[in-house]
């Protein structure tokens, strides 16, 4: 038997991680640690291994990284897009298994903020542990979000009184009726997609790299810091190379509590 | 300048405290302990002060407890009625802040899950500060939610790829089209409003004292469950006296992914 450790590692910083978490650490004989191509991928393996090295030190356990697939923007369709990029990091994770994690060993992937928000890497390994005949096993061990560093940093609750909590993607407030959305968290947004939503009454709390040193914070009406968020933006990533950004799209109500 | 601490403390045991809350408990003079009245009130106050015992021992810091009101459903209507147990909420917080926290002083509330989900102290402490001149500062500590510690123990993502996710109320569910809801988290539901879900191709991920000692899984097709769910709810409240509980509804889609 094998067994496979997701450890939710929070979004970046080492003090958010859990006492489970580091328990959970101090068990992995192997650390799985891949990483897309692109201009993150340093600084990201960097953060990981600081939390290796601040837990553990920096012996007794192996780290085995490997580049994982990037999703391919012009395959036949989304659907199938997904599917073939599933296809391909299952099969890296099927061999890095077999061939790096030796039988009684435990391995583990830190995964960034919490395992089961907007990661894939849940359903591949459940996948591959349903069709290991017993061999294989896993557990999740529970991190904080990006969305809960989000509203702590900008001192606002996730809802107001008895309302709803949508979390989705750029793609999704790019392309949808914008009177849809009254309280949403907005992740994975390459294009910037609140520019949609000026002229309707809606605030916005932003923030890029939360829980990392160069934490950076947007809030206010959408009409009123557009301009400002659109320039920070493209500053931050242009100094680093790179960008994590998330953020709530609010309306404003009367008689709010 | 006194300031107050929200942290957040997960979902009952004290191996979901991050790091940074653990930093933070030790920097606290105080600690307010506000719970309802209810058959619940000495299990939740007894978590929290196994919480301080385990990271702080049991001297250096004060723990002043009071009776948080409770919310009176016989109330003029249902935003009023929130609206006065705001108010009275307040009254409460702002009277321990001004007699049991001098100036200079720290104080923290340990609040259940994380702070920003489903939890108006936020709300009334960012309004106590925002009135209080300059003389309160407050800062929000993440937790673990509940929602985190469902998915994990059920091993599954929050959403399927590319997917939305909803979370909500007992309250919003139990009224809403059925055909609205896809891929939902339910908080807060005093009446078993799966029940609704029947004959849907809906699959239900349930747990109850999530992250307590008593934890307790039920998931399957809702139409499968349904009775032994229903059951096992009735079953466990009444050998404890109270049942804090959360599901995952999801509609079962063709070629899932
Ligand atoms: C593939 S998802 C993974 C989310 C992760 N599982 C979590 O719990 O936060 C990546 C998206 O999360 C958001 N994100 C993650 N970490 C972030 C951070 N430190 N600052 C801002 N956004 C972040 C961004 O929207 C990014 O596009
Ligand atoms: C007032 S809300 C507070 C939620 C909390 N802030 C959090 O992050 O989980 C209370 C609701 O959270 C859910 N909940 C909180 N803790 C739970 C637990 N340990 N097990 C199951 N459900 C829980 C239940 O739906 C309950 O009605």
């Amino acid at each position: 038997m094998k067994k496979l450790y997701l450890i939710g590692m929070g979004p970046g910083g080492h003090q958010y991680l859990t006492i489970q978490a580091i328990e959970t650490l101090k068990q992995v004989d192997v650390f799985f640690m891949l990483e897309k191509e692109g201009r993150g991928k340093e600084d990201l393996l960097r953060m990981r291994q600081d939390i290796l090295s601040h837990y553990l030190g920096d012996t007794g356990y192996r780290v085995v990284t490997a580049t994982s697939p990037a999703r391919r923007m012009d395959a036949a369709g989304y659907k199938e897009g997904v599917q073939s990029w599933h296809d391909e990091k299952r099969a890296l994770f099927e061999g890095l298994i077999a061939d790096e994690l030796a039988d009684g060993q435990n391995g583990a992937l830190l995964l960034w903020g919490d395992p089961s928000l907007y990661d894939q890497t849940v359903s591949l390994i459940a996948d591959l542990t349903a069709r290991s005949d017993g061999a294989l096993d896993f557990e999740i061990i529970p991190g904080i979000t990006s969305v809960q560093v989000l509203t702590a940093r900008h001192k606002i609750p996730l809802n107001r009184v008895g309302e709803n909590i949508t979390i989705t993607t750029g793609r999704h407030v790019e392309t949808c009726d914008p009177a849809e959305i009254d309280n949403a968290v907005v992740m994975l947004d390459y294009n910037a997609s609140f520019q949609r939503y000026t002229g309707q009454n809606m605030d916005i709390y932003w923030g890029g790299y939360l829980g990392c040193p160069d934490e950076v914070l947007v809030a206010g009406p959408v009409d009123d810091v557009l301009a400002d968020l659109l320039q920070t933006k493209s500053e931050v990533r242009d100094a680093k190379g790179w960008l994590m950004d998330i953020y709530l799209l609010r309306r404003r109500k009367s008689g709010e509590i």
